[in-house]
């Protein structure tokens, strides 16, 4: 059950994006979609990060290669597997997929991207690929971005898509994302991946600074435990087909963008594994933002803090220790606030006068719950999002292949 | 239950140490012996390692204050209270502990060191300390490790106490030490302490090094969760009483009192909340020292890997992605090799072709198991212990204080 996620509202079609999902018979399940496609308007920017885990899948190098070298037109994702750990074969499956692609729309191979998540280890079905794909771009349409989430979906318990329309200028812009994922945390079932397109016209230049600090407040701000996949990408999309133009500093556009961005992120935490609270940990004036960040993943990561929320037990003294092993470059005990939600627990350092157990019991025993560390430093922030350790959580992770 | 591991067997005094322990009312359970107390002879050398953590507690700061101003004659250890978050009246409380010893022996307080390790942010009662230090003076004597080693648990279910022999020069040295701790994993029942005594003579400068790099390869590579207590501290005592001279160069010596080490930090891992495996984590041929340790803790910190451990299961994706993501200065995935066991999984950064589930999952089922990692890129190792992830160590961190 994921936390506090609904099943996706409306969802907006952005002009200039068509897609489509099918089942190609990757997966065992005749019901579960595993392929997507969706098709780029020429003249679209699109900009894409990959994951940092150097064990990088076939497809995350093809794609890398292949935005280098050509503008993307086609986005080929199957779910159900990785193409990881597969060596030059798992190289050659995901060229051969974009192959069939680009023969499909007589388009150069280059400007095909395949990205793959499911199972490492096992080789791709490209033939069951090669013979969906006439179907599926016979299929391809505006409409279909609720099928796309779900043809992306592996051990994921609900679609996640998140849409805005703004004005800017008199004109109507159009955001619309998917992501998928069960928390970043599944490196064999795995994969944090997400599309996020809009109508706006943005040159290359601001479109990667755009997705950079979008990435960076959204999916590099999420963690269930501190794994990183060897599939995760995140991609943006302008085909500018609403003929209004937007910059890097563009506040109204970027403040909405982010939000899509940041509730897709959220949307995966909230269907992690085994979740049953949603946690935002916010780190105050920290002398640097290096210094925020870290502080924030240490209690994020605490399997003794997660346990703790697990049990809706405010048991402040495991927060404390988290933030003195943190390895920051400052930290002054004396100047350490800690609050839950709006409950202080440690003014200075020490027991707040006023606590009372009751109060921080209440906090707790909510769905979500905050956790603010003001170091009392600088200016400097952060904010992630986690999620608490659960019976559950082992449970799925030890029992999955046995 | 322990991992594999028995009740202490024979422990040999040491000339010069004498031991006591009782309960004092610290703890609730009166069976249960809550104050111990260590007297070192005049003339020994001590040298002793404390917590990193920043939240250190008062007993940690009392300790390290006394230890720059005077050769240490006693050590006063109670169980059942960390006296941590306890701001100034905890500092008060540590001081006073330690003037009762003082003025039991007519000794300096500088010369005693306290040491605290249970719950967090509650008063420690220094009235029952007080009242029980007659007592315990009258009772100290050589033979009673198993007694201390008992008095210094909290949530330990077993007490943790090694013991060596060895002749040098025709004289016999004794080598025994006690720990605690049940995977420096708990920073409100917390801590990992452990003492360790010889009757060898050794400087100063040559005991503060013997027991660096005797921490190096115990201590500071065991983990259960990543969590580093308010309280932990090591003390090496050399009362020279045996009349043999050891220098830091002293490879059977020093072979020895490693084995000691490595046998009473290992002894915490195997009693590990919840563990039902004890894993070895060996990297070889890394980059640099730095580089090696910081791989094996990515493994052996990673929830994915700990539950694959927990459920037997020979889930080398897992271990990939873990590699993948450590933060090492080198990795070149083409020379990674992995196995568990003497069984090849990876060679060369791809699937071993001879490599079969059941190979895997023979090893896998063993009570010990060893993961080995061959980066290929220098000759720089790192060997660390852990205990994998269970529904049990989530129930005992969900459910204490609840």
């Amino acid at each position: 059950m994921p936390v506090g996620l609904a099943p996706p509202q409306q969802l907006y079609p952005v002009k200039g994006i068509r897609l489509a999902a099918c089942h190609s018979g990757i997966k065992a399940d005749a019901q579960s979609a595993d392929l997507t496609l969706i098709e780029i308007a020429e003249g679209s920017t699109l900009a894409a990060v990959f994951t940092r885990n150097r064990f990088c899948a076939a497809p995350v190098q093809v794609a890398r290669d292949h935005l280098q070298q050509s503008a993307a037109r086609y986005l080929l994702i199957n779910s159900g597997n990785a193409n990881a750990g597969t060596g030059q074969q798992g190289m050659a499956d995901a060229r051969q997929s974009c192959q069939h692609v680009s023969t499909q729309f007589s388009v150069p191979v280059e400007t095909v991207l395949p990205f793959s998540t499911g199972v490492i280890g096992a080789p791709l079905a490209v033939d069951r690929i090669a013979a969906a794909i006439p179907a599926l771009a016979a299929d391809l349409s505006e409409d279909q971005w609720l099928d796309a989430a779900r043809g992306i979906m592996t051990t994921d318990t609900i679609p996640k898509a998140v849409s805005r329309q703004l004005t800017i200028d008199g004109q109507t812009i159009s955001i619309t994302g998917i992501s998928k994922g069960s928390g970043m945390i599944r490196p064999d079932m795995a994969t944090m991946l997400a599309y996020v397109a809009t109508d706006a016209r943005i040159d290359q230049q601001a479109l990667d600074s755009i997705l950079s600090q979008a990435v960076e407040q959204s999916f590099n701000a999420i963690t269930v435990d501190g794994d990183t996949s060897t599939n995760d990408a995140c991609v943006l999309m302008a085909t500018g087909h609403s003929q209004v133009a937007i910059d890097a500093d563009h506040g109204q556009f970027i403040e909405a963008l982010n939000e899509v961005f940041r509730l897709l992120a959220q949307a995966i935490v909230r269907d992690g594994e085994g979740a049953t609270k949603f946690v935002e940990i916010n780190v105050a004036n920290a002398a640097d933002v290096r210094d925020a960040r870290q502080m924030a993943y240490t209690i994020a990561h605490s399997p003794l803090v997660k346990t703790a929320l697990f049990a809706s037990d405010a048991n402040w003294g495991r927060i404390l220790a988290a933030i003195g092993r943190a390895e920051v470059s400052r930290l002054d005990i004396e100047r350490v606030n800690l609050y839950l939600g709006d409950v202080c627990l440690i003014e200075r350092g020490l027991p707040d006068t006023n606590y009372r157990e009751e109060l921080g019991q209440r906090e707790m025993s909510k769905q979500d719950i905050v956790i603010r560390v003001d170091l009392g430093l600088g200016d400097a922030s952060a904010r992630v999002w986690t999620t608490d350790l659960s019976y559950e959580y082992v449970k799925i992770n030890a029992e999955y292949r046995s």
